[in-house]
């Protein structure tokens, strides 16, 4: 058991790592949050009270801290005892959390890759700009830092080990899909901070194949995916964070990312985009204001947050993975399908909030059971999959698969 | 002639209305053009200068004015000596103009409605909320004040006043049918002011039928329009100042406004609008800055004025005008063609900004020479329409009609 463990962040995810802390706080110990906004702090912790939330007696404290202050991150950890950070504050603070961690000694996760708000899409492998330059010093340190421990980079990293493991003796290819099948009924919204997902969307798309890196536009390649429970849908390759780990890790294997996207999303993108309203670059308007318009963008936009009431559908994410076994093709398909309303109504969130603020839950608890306590950085895929599928199994996100890729044999992934 | 012509404002219609006023200071004597930012007035005397556009030696001079503060403008009407003031400036400045005019004597004309930062779309008559309340004063002060002498509206009321007169005992509708069908060959980019374009076009659709004020939305309500030169054309009804007087001076007649706007267009407005970016009312960003969304809109879209140079295409803006003459039904198509290219050669201006910019002077010449000097407030239609086309032709902007309606017989307005 963990003395204290503390979140960082008071968005969409945040509230469902609070809840799912909550629920498990016999391992996880006394819980903190904090962010730039204390009374969203509270406003979570009395959500997490509102569903008696709580496993076991215990507190559970909000706190206000500038997450980009490294030295008042270090106080609040020294303060609040906490031996776990999980961090799912904005991408623009993964750097100065990481280092009050390394600082501190505290064990540190994250679920998305550092970004510096004036850059958009850096030169891959994106973690080699930011946090790998920081793995000598965390094991130097003996410090655990599990990098990318959401679903998307996180549990698809995990799917993907699982699948060679288990399925191959070599990889050839690692195509992870993204598919939102759900609907919250809004002209148009983001599923989580605006500023970031089209961040995502707006720069080059860079993928793995034969052993290098290759570049494409968004929607340039598109692909139609037969899947499980959401059936056949339009996808597009995009760049994200896990195609630059596991490329690293799986250099021999294409690794390619590709989301869902319809026909509206695209075209509203596609005007914002074109007229200049995405940029992260400041204009000035004729009255002299200086302002990012992705930000004004973002402040029009519904907060991610407030679709969960009304989100229907499901998510499907999952990996095709493809190789050999014994000389002969190999082919699974890793996935999971999630509900939004049943995730709204277990921890007030929508459905991609849920699938992002599980996992990094359940690595805070295999951290505290010593499973993943790695004493050093890792991506999701540096570690073993089986106790971490077997916690997302336990806490909500049960992982299956079809033998023999899509359209094959569908089963639990422990059957 | 005029002592001295004062144009307020420097953006694409001033550096229009500065090129005409050059072109005859003859008649309008020295000039002078005033902004909030002096360095644009003094590029557009740079422009006059370089086209030799002055017709016989005489002064242009930059100054520098706050256009919203009366008594400023007052001083500089005092110290130019103006007799009559162009005001080209935003339409968020009309009142003050024409109060300093009403204070000084000078003569007033401008170009659009008087707009208030902060409303959109007023209720019907759009004059009466402001404009038509001084109009007591102008007459009892003897002052001149000549609205909305643009092209739409002013020409086109110009239109169907000469159509009335000539072709018709009795009128029952009128019929405004706007379309620029050139090519500025950028994504997107409206033709005059960003800001002052989408408010027309996010509020109510005022219409006058059966003697009364009606409402639609924008884009309910499509047409499309077989024009001379331009072709088949779809339009939609909009909201526009002429309608609001030409309703007031024609009330047996159903008075229309037709905007033509390709797919392309609505997409992108409908877009922007949906998510809430064309609105004036301020947001507040994560950051904690307020912004209003429609002004970083347009601090992302194409200076108007910089889409001149490789326009090409032409505009086709007219009047369809229905009613009976002796007991037998009359119609007539009374119209205007212009062309991007050769506006942009002879002004520096795209064709929109040359039909905006050339009749406001032609108003100016014609109070000058005493024709329409008339000591009190009018709408163009109240004016006599004959000496204003006659300029008109002189200066670049003929006018044509089609005797029967549209597919009628072709011919000048005065053959």
């Amino acid at each position: 058991m963990t003395q204290s463990t503390l979140i960082i962040g008071a968005g969409g995810v945040a509230q469902v790592v609070a809840h799912k802390c909550a629920q498990n706080n016999d391992i996880l110990g006394a819980l903190h949050i904090a962010s730039r906004t204390k009374s969203k702090c509270d406003a979570i912790i009395a959500s997490v009270h509102e569903k008696g939330a709580m496993k076991v007696e215990g507190s559970f404290e909000a706190h206000e801290v500038d997450a980009r202050d490294t030295a008042a991150v270090a106080d609040l950890i020294r303060k609040t005892k906490a031996e776990i950070v999980i961090n799912v504050g904005s991408a623009f603070v993964n750097m100065y959390v990481l280092d009050a961690c390394i600082e501190t000694g505290a064990a540190y996760i994250d679920t998305a890759i550092h970004e510096e708000p004036d850059k958009i899409c850096e030169t891959p492998p994106w973690y080699a700009n930011y946090e790998w330059k920081k793995r000598d010093l965390c094991a130097e340190k003996g410090v655990t830092a599990i990098l990318g421990a959401g679903f998307d980079p996180g549990v698809v990293n995990a799917f993907a080990r699982f699948a060679i493991d288990e399925y191959m003796d070599e990889v050839t290819s690692i195509d992870i899909v993204d598919i939102n099948a759900g609907s919250h009924g809004k002209y148009f919204a983001t599923n989580f901070d605006p500023e970031i997902n089209f961040r995502e969307f707006t720069g080059v798309v860079y993928y793995w194949e034969d052993g290098q890196w290759k570049e494409t536009e968004m929607f340039a390649s598109g692909h139609d995916w037969d899947l499980p429970v959401v059936g056949t849908q339009r996808a597009y390759q995009s760049g994200h964070d896990e195609v630059h780990s596991l490329a690293a890790n799986y250099p021999e294997a294409d690794v390619r990312f590709w989301m869902g996207f319809g026909d509206h999303y695209i075209n509203v993108f596609t005007v914002l985009k074109n007229i200049g309203l995405l940029s992260e670059h400041p204009v000035t308007t004729a009255e002299g204001l200086e302002v990012v318009p992705l930000k004004v963008v973002k402040a029009c936009l519904p907060d991610p947050s407030s679709l969960a009431p009304n989100y229907t559908g499901k998510t499907c994410i999952g990996d095709l993975v493809k190789g050999t076994k014994n000389g002969q093709p190999a082919e699974v398909f890793v996935y999971n399908v999630a509900d939004h309303k049943e995730a709204y109504e277990e921890v007030g969130s929508q459905g991609i909030s849920y699938t992002a603020g599980v996992p990094p839950v359940a690595a805070a608890i295999l951290i505290a059971k010593g499973d993943w306590d790695a004493k050093t950085m890792k991506n999701v895929e540096e570690m073993d999959p089986k106790p971490f599928f077997t916690e997302l199994d336990r806490m909500g996100l049960p992982t299956r698969l079809l033998e023999g890729g899509l359209g094959g044999t569908d089963k639990a992934w422990n059957d």
